[in-house]
């Protein structure tokens, strides 16, 4: 099955966007293998998202015993909710040829993030796996995404912008989405606005102070649907003692149910 | 030693400015063990180059094994070789800090590529290791580069411009460099003009179609070093039979010395 027929599918039986963002960070986490740390968070919040977001830095500082706790957690995750691998690649033509093959062959994700600034030909490898999704990042959620993605292009568009148009002419298998921070509401109105056809990634809610309420008004498409909310820190490490996992469930479930809260109140609106 | 001493040291010993990446592509490599491969290669030019390169697309395509080929790659390397992890990351602040943690602890490379499109707090984490060489991709040698790169920025200057003089401006450590491909001369002589003193990574030369006179006389800075002129597939590739080493170096020495004779014409014409 392809990636946004996944997504849908599991966001629609959960009645969920939110995505939990699977970042195992030894310092902040309960004194627990991180496998089965993982594991637990998986057991206590399957029903309760639309998707999974393993980050591979957290697991490539981990070594080579990182890459195993990531491909068993991968293997653990049920089939029928869609995993996107956030690595952020970017690479020439035949390397980000390889990265392709070890995101969506070797690792089988459904989903990847990746980095525009080598422009068309790095991302050409990534779609032409055409059942999978590719996010490029757009307005991304830190405080530095201003250094450059703010810069006014001639056309008086800034660079994140003219990113969002240069994705939506590459799109033509339909299988690119845009990655933008929830901390920067007025930019994601805009990216909405600019391609209110495809999935969003949005990233920057809890830890980095994001805005809930907005990202659902301005993320999701007409329809309450194609926004992928994704929360890590606030989820994971809702409490460090023993019951970390019922902690996270119990933070996600509030999460997602307001999540439902703001559809709901802009359904009647309408 | 931090790695722009060690750098020095080898291209001094090795009269050399070039750079083998080590890129094991299956498609391409003749039939043998890939980490007998890179052996045989690094045993074959050792005395020739100034670094050593592997990009990590190739190895994380492998899975598991590539790590494992990856870690005993770097292992195998003589100790004064500096090696720089082309691996071209790139995210938020505490995320970057896993990927440096990952690439200069748990990998222990003396240098790395990044991408800059996220701004500064990606880039912090990297150069707060102040004994490593961080090299942020400015413009790169493929086609696409011009898509986001060339874009003029408000003050007249491409994007790529704009991400020098931002690099400048943020190299308080001095272990900031630039990645700029051979593939564009133009640009990479405005870039060494705007960063007299930055060490330049610089591939494109080879299959790409660079011109390594223009790599030489506009990379170099003014004593004729700091220019790190990276090639992969031309060196490792200029064989599939069972003599693919001595050819390798065959080619590598060769462009050892032209590079070399161009240096030493330009010397001759000041």
């Amino acid at each position: 099955m392809n990636f946004t027929d996944k997504l849908f599918n599991t966001s629609r039986k959960n009645r969920s966007l939110l995505c939990i963002g699977l970042d195992p960070d030894p310092e902040l986490m309960p004194k627990a293998n991180i496998l089965e740390f993982n594991r637990a968070i998986i057991d206590a919040t399957h029903d309760l998202v639309c998707a999974y977001k393993p980050n591979l830095a957290f697991y490539e500082a981990l070594g080579m015993e990182g890459f195993t706790i990531l491909e068993k957690t991968i293997e653990y995750i049920p089939g029928d909710i869609p995993i996107i691998g956030d690595a952020k690649r970017g690479d020439i033509g035949n390397t980000a040829k390889a990265y392709a093959k070890a995101l969506f062959s070797t690792f089988g994700f459904d989903a990847a993030t990746i980095n525009p600034y080598l422009g068309f030909d790095s991302v050409e490898p990534f779609i032409s796996y055409r059942d999978k999704g590719i996010f490029t990042l757009c307005r991304t959620s830190n405080k530095g995404a201003s250094d450059f993605q703010d810069l006014p292009c001639p056309s008086g568009s800034p660079l994140y912008e003219v990113v969002a148009q240069k994705a939506k002419q590459w799109n033509v298998y339909g299988n690119i989405g845009l990655v933008v921070g929830a901390t920067y509401p007025e930019e994601l109105k805009k990216v909405r606005s600019i391609c209110p056809e495809m999935p969003l990634l949005i990233p920057g809610i809890g830890a980095q102070g994001g805005d809930l309420a907005s990202a659902v008004n301005y993320g999701t498409d007409a329809q309450g649907e194609k926004a992928i909310i994704a929360i890590s820190r606030q989820i994971l490490y809702a409490s460090k003692e023993k019951d970390f996992a019922l902690a996270a469930r119990n933070v996600a479930e509030k999460i997602r149910n307001q999540i439902n809260s703001y559809l709901a109140s802009r359904q009647r609106a309408k």
